[in-house]
């Protein structure tokens, strides 16, 4: 783990770059507003730690109300059950014999539950569970529109729902019916259109289930982009929004009611980021390029100048275009970046820099940082 | 850091994935190519060590006749001079106190020098070098092309060398001449065209330089993709490839004299992953996504099979389409990946696991990954 950027206390002018910078401030809000529309909404809140991998921010969440976390990876679910978190549910499938002894190790020291879309992985699961002597939570992946792991909704989903059932050291314990796909539909009709799709499917296969005898204790799902709408069905007990508490570039572009950008959630975390070289008056070259941040989904945003464009990343080096605005930095200005897509982007760091107004006040390990 | 997904010894079919993974062999046979190609050119040889961040391999480079390393930021630098490696340039600007600082007190332990562009910045290192007591190697940074950092070539290059020259503490060492956007023209013509343009403006600095009575004792530049043009020239004192010794899918897609696929080298390096899930038969999905490798320059390639392709990547997981190919993998089965860019997918892992034909015989730390 490299050393952190800044000390507690310095001013944010002083931290070393490039480095993650979350507003304590805003990111307290973010965390208050989700906390309070799930309580509105009537759902319980399970955040997504893939998107902070930081056990303090996950304590946070459990603070103000959370059930407990989701996790993408094993490693992940180790960091979170090491730094304090006793409910993690690990949204995925986990099929490398090593990494299926980790989590089953794991399930003795928390509560944890994993997703399976195929009996063989059950049978492996539940051979690993007897193995270690205790059993173990599995969901059953429904693909509600995202084309990515899981069953078909339906007579497949039951079918392994039941396989799940009867093997002695699993449960099973419900339906993990995220639709990744939907999060970003800028529309806000549409949006909400496909994540009430996402609902009637997993609605319609807990019937399916139930109606087989077996109890479908929960539905879980919903992301930053759906989270209000997913409630609206009835059918979801918990939702798994992430990135709420850091909101990116990409998220931000999404839609609300009106046509306007979404205003739910602040940018709260930044790449702070320093200019190396201005070679003409009207562009600069910042020391943030491709190992400080992730362009998969469009690149960042200057902060507090939307005349000012970032356009274009190489491995250490961001190339900004002053276009059309007043503003012009010169070298060793620095320059906030918004993250064009947080997740990836958080795991480029060990460190996340929590300032309130313009002083250093916490310093967090992102413990999760690479653990696949 | 996080624990490496092997042991020493194991058969590779028993690495936990995602993992980083090295053919020796063809590793060993790339770094023996560049460094006869170099002697064959005359020219010295300095790798950049961004692509690797390993002291391991770059203390390899040196006892292959590498007269030291690049590095494109001070905790590089640190890095390598930690791991033994007694001369580095950091081919970039420093601008940040602190790491100027770092970057100085690191010249005291070994043969550091440094790219500068602005006079200001000259003054800022001198003012360093001074107070640690030392001199410090500078080299003006040209822009021969890349239009990143740099000061034209020419007069203003002229006039930063001599401002560098001026300073007590300050030694002008020559010019960064690095074309970073020819090493991807896919023609060949138009990559030589490319680089001897840069050489050309490099050497014509050079003269003029020269001609003001300044001695300019090295040029330093070129890379993967131009390493055999910029010699030609007979203007580069020193070649800086990094990519070389793993060769990604970006610079498989450079074109040879005869318009095929350059074969300089081979693709040493890859990514294993593991298939979660195959919802359908047509198609699978990895456990290797956007924190697993980088998608900036294109998708990775599934090794073996051209027919088969990763066409998306979300956070942890990346979709294979099975396309026309008789190939398909079930849930369990081990995929290799060749990175798209190799430079930021390294940067996202704690450890190379280098093997030999099946079995596993290094664990080296990447060392200066995240290492701003």
């Amino acid at each position: 783990m490299m050393r952190p950027p800044a000390e507690i206390g310095i001013p944010t002018d002083e931290i070393e770059t490039p480095a993650l910078i979350l507003d304590l401030d805003a990111f307290e809000r973010n965390l208050a507003r989700l906390a309070d529309s799930a309580r509105d909404l009537g759902v319980r809140l399970r955040p997504h730690a893939k998107s902070h991998k930081c056990p303090v921010i996950a304590r946070r969440q459990v603070a103000l109300g959370a059930v407990g976390v989701c996790c993408q990876t094993v490693g992940e679910a180790e960091a979170m059950v090491m730094g304090g978190v006793d409910d993690v549910l690990v949204t995925n499938e986990v099929v490398d014999r090593v990494k299926v002894n980790r989590l089953v190790s794991l399930a003795k020291q928390a509560h944890v539950a994993v997703c399976a879309d195929d009996a063989g992985n059950a049978e492996t699961l539940n051979e690993a569970a007897a193995a270690f002597g205790t059993r173990l939570d599995v969901l059953v992946e429904v693909n509600v529109g995202a084309n990515r792991c899981g069953v078909e909704p339906g007579k497949l989903a039951l079918a392994l729902a039941e396989a799940i059932a009867a093997l002695p050291n699993l449960n099973f314990a419900g339906l993990q019916a995220y639709h990744g796909g939907a999060q970003h539909i800028r529309d806000f009709t549409e949006r909400r259109s496909a994540a009430l799709s996402a609902a009637e499917k997993a609605g319609a296969t807990k019937a399916l289930i139930e109606g087989a005898g077996l109890s479908c204790e929960r539905i879980t799902g919903a992301g930053t982009g759906t989270y209000r709408f997913e409630p609206e069905s009835g059918i979801y007990d918990e939702i798994q929004a992430g990135s709420y508490i850091f909101m990116d570039a990409d998220y931000g572009r999404n839609l609300d009611e009106g046509g306007a950008a979404v205003s739910d959630f602040e940018h709260s975390l930044h790449i702070l980021a320093t200019v190396l070289s201005r070679p003409d008056p009207g562009r600069c070259v910042v020391n943030a390029g491709l190992k400080a941040l992730s362009v998969d989904s469009g690149m960042p945003l200057v902060d507090g100048d939307e005349g000012v464009l970032y356009v274009g990343a190489s491995d250490e080096h961001g190339k900004i275009d002053f276009g059309k605005s007043n503003r012009g930095f010169d070298p060793g200005q620095r320059v906030r970046l918004v993250p064009g897509h947080c997740d990836p982007t958080v795991n480029l760091y060990d460190w996340i820099v929590g300032y309130r107004k313009n002083r250093v006040e916490a310093l967090w390990p992102v413990a999760a940082r690479g653990a696949f």
